[in-house]
């Protein structure tokens, strides 16, 4: 394809983690092209110096961000930014007709009053709230075909919700049962200097935290709601893993009495059918970070324990694949009309 | 204490991962000394020539395991030996006399049906079941006291226990409802040669493994049952860090109606109040897997999810620590009538 | 290009870490078809069963080594077995025709009795040694297109040897200075089990091994030397590091009197004009083992010290990637006349 | 020992790394108190609260630095404040008398000028460089006795000197020839936040840095001139290791005429005769960053290679005990006449 055929994509906030990340998977992808780089902290910089794993790619500087010039020099934005950064900025793509994935989670909370009360502040563009499709690609296909505005899911709530949404819709399990143990790398959270993200302090280390209160649980529970028609609680428990990437979901669920092994794998398999990225795995084999890294693949087993009347969903996913930039170009495919898996297929690198 | 005044203790399978942690922290006891170390690898070799880092220390070179030898040049024994290999000259120790902590399963179980179905053969020393002491010191100090023989625990049943067993005391919480999400450093499974432990296999990685099915469940169930006068089922899933040691262990569990953070809080404080290594963090504070590495200590900490109506406990300790060498020398201790602490009080090096 | 135009290949010890490596590289280019996969370990299983992260490509499943199948299905071969154990294979392969690049340092030394003093033995086919190229692909590319039995260069040399021929060739430094300090992954070493590799051995931990012995030396020493003309020792020193992969190796050397910087970097953009693969990094940057991290790539920076009269060169490259599989794809495509970099440019997934 | 007949210890900047650790290691020591530590940042805190694993020792809470508290509540301060922010307080403090080891750089180098330019300034107590002893505890120990102020090594240094100054004592090796190349674990670096410290940038990753101009150079240089009687210029290359604690530094020098292996291992035994830190290893053992972890110990090996005339001495220390807080202890151990060792003589927690 010619570079002129290309479709121009611009990152915003491309010099993060999962702004990065993008731009490795997009410098790949057959029917794109990388228009316009954002970068707060790298503003005039070639990617290389910053970067040196790309040199060999060819790719715009990082630049400032302005609206205008987005507007003319890119057909479609997937937006990196810290939450609340980039709201003015996607509003006014929208409103102009870019298309936006925004990988914050700016947009994923259909209602504006939880918001509020989850991340502390009124939602600045609440009029958008009812435009945005949730991403989470392999239940939304269809919205997301049209979407103008795409909220990217959470790294924790695409792990979670792989694992949980397909049983219940079968009605498999007790939706008021639902734990979720969570494990994920250092870089779920942003590249930003902080002790606690220091390799002395993350190494030969692991601990919880934010136990029942990170800001991910409410959009757990909406995704979950929506399907219900209620709302439910869950109680959700993160962990952070002495690894780069990836999250590990353990999720543990009461079933329905009379549910069978053959009733949640078929519940998979019906959810799952047309995805090329989720490996539902033959009994006896486990999810593993390692299998997934770099990817937008998703791994899923299950266990029915009969004694405790315990089902455990086990996900693994790349919390920078699937859990961000990964799945970002997978719904921009989705919104493009692309093969939904066209430059995401290269398998992660192991050992 | 002049050496003449020490008691004698022998190390069996001194060269394994909790063998040498045992002849490390022994080496720092003012009331004991190492007077035998058994290795079937390294029979007849310096300790300093496999282990550098105790040449410093004054030892005995690794000897091969004979049965007579040990009653005449020990006064106790801490056998480290895998399940089953030690079976017999612990059982010709105890007839003859000699203490023995047995840091593996052998003597854990008290129903002999289970141990076979466990570990699929006839116990070897049946008689000694009911001989043995559950080494949970904390929980079994009379007995302990008084022991001849005394189990160790796992390490995965003593981060789970420490966490649960104050709750069903004071009948906090349904029993029927407990479910644990451990995550083990490798240093839980033996020193010896395996693909699957091999640095490139678990580095970057992380995985469950035996999801229901560990061998470590009816030992839990045991201890729980044993309180409750009654078989209660539990969901246990081990999970493999990529860190050397440790084991984290978040417990979740249904609280009974009215139950309070204080009632809970105070079901802790109660059932370790005498107990110097086990810290119940403040609200707000998560344990974590440096705090205690290389010690005997054990971190707890509580949070009571409202929604959810879920308790959940989490638990850290050292699987070579309080997991294994150093809650023997906690009973080694309780055994001898020295303080219950003595030798085991050094804190983590952090970072 | 449809299937049955593309070249089909064999990787020989396809499950080691090389082997799979070669897999998942293979996977991903233009021109070649995987036709036969063997394994000792795992032959008659799915690919996909052993290493689930190359499930979603179509590939034949392990099966045992017979050089007559080879023959038959496969139009070259990469052999990825361990040392001796594919020479007789190998032997026969090339003598029947078929293209061989073998990974092993069967075909490195073209000495037999170099080899004899190395390896321990008889070299069992020395009428190939004469007939094998080394495939350092930069230096050799003429006769690598030639070529039908390549002998893919150690990953040490590699690293190595790429800092220190450009600089012989323009005899700007003392050839009997050279001091190589280098640090190696995990992965360098074969996927067996053994004590000294396993995670809780490696991890926090760091030394150096075979100080002066490794048997990499006559391998770099003989690339150097044939440059010269005459035989020149080298000091190397290797390191194991807790990292999974990549080799950064730092080498020392006296300057010639009046060799510049510019000298220096113009002899390193001589030999690497044409090459994709090697990056010379800018004054002030220095590589670094992620961005070389599961590709074909190999950063090279250097600092000309005044004071000491000392130039240290270092370079980076993955010991699986540009130090065995990548490496061995380069070859292939050179001598199938194919694009050099043709499915070797996926950058490292960084971070 | 009674409280009251203990030395009182005051530990300045004790929230870092260096700090802590020597908090930790003065808990366990049998003749002293700590009565003091400051904080900038945690000033007004428990210990407990920022370091549980410390919250069995009773510790007085981190508090602001004033030199007028210190002088009446602490006989001996170490000091663990950063290059230039406690010169004033340590210039006070030994005024009146207290004595002080400064565990940064400010009093390690003699002359002014070289201070100047290494550091960028003037230096702020000029007066006090003749003073300070130079605390490589092996080398000094008549003069440590006496002092009162300590210049505690650099950790670079200390790795480094260990393996040369015997050599240079002999007139073993040709000064004009010492290249270092070492490797530390990230807590060389103060703990503060720093994109460069994080996780997922360490992790996984390893590179050199200031080539040929870290800062610890002239420290080397000055002290090997000082048994030379002039000035030396060395090659030092540092390297990032993803480790948390140690360095391994490998030392390659050419070696005299007629030097020959007995005379090497015959200079460290007379150096290192009196030590109980330095263990000189048998041949064909290496030095492991394990073996002395949270020790003060210092592992050495040489390899002399005949073919290149090469002498290899590869050290191991832990940047934060022999590199830092355990050779500050070591050295108050000196200052205040007790047991060299006392409070010192912990192994290392391996695996």
């Amino acid at each position: 394809m010619a570079s002129n055929d290309r479709v121009k994509v611009a990152v915003l906030g491309a010099s993060g983690y999962s702004g990065i990340e993008a731009v490795r998977l997009l410098a790949g992808h057959p029917f794109v092209e990388i228009s316009v780089l954002t970068s707060e902290h790298y503003a005039g910089r070639e990617v290389a110096e910053v970067y040196p794993h790309l040199a060999a790619i060819d790719l715009p500087p990082f630049e400032e961000l302005r609206a205008d010039v987005l507007e003319q020099r890119a057909d479609i934005v997937i937006s990196c930014l810290p939450e609340r950064v980039g709201v003015k900025t996607v509003a006014q793509l929208v409103n102009s007709g870019t298309k936006v994935i925004d990988v914050s989670a700016d947009f994923r909370l259909k209602d504006s009053a939880t918001y509020h009360q989850t991340y502390g502040a009124e939602h600045p563009a609440p009029h958008l709230l009812g435009v945005a499709v949730y991403g989470l690609s392999e239940f939304n296909r269809r919205e997301l075909r049209e979407a103008r505005l795409v909220a990217n899911p959470g790294c924790y709530p695409t792990g979670a919700l792989l694992g949980i949404l397909p049983l219940i819709r079968r009605d498999l399990i007790d939706p008021s049962s639902i734990i979720i143990d969570a494990k994920s790398g250092t870089t779920g959270a942003r590249r930003q200097a902080a002790i606690e993200q220091l390799f002395a302090e993350v190494n030969e280390n692991f601990r919880a935290y934010k136990v029942g209160t990170h800001r991910h649980t409410p959009e757990i529970e909406q995704e979950i709601g929506a399907i219900l028609g209620r709302e439910v609680p869950v109680m959700f428990v993160p962990h952070l893993l002495p690894v780069t990437r990836g999250i590990l979901t353990s999720i543990f669920m009461r079933p329905r009495n009379g549910t069978t092994e053959l009733d949640v794998r078929a519940a998979f398999e019906t959810s799952f059918a047309k995805s090329r990225f989720v490996r539902l795995l033959k009994p006896g084999m486990v999810p593993e970070l390692k299998n997934v890294r770099a990817t937008n693949f998703c791994e899923i087993a299950f266990v029915l324990e009969r004694r405790s009347q315990t089902l455990c969903v086990i996900t693994a996913i790349d919390n920078l694949g699937k859990g961000a930039a990964g799945q970002a170009i997978q719904n921009l495919n989705l919104m493009l009309g692309f093969d939904e898996a066209a430059g995401l297929l290269a398998p992660a690198p192991v050992p």
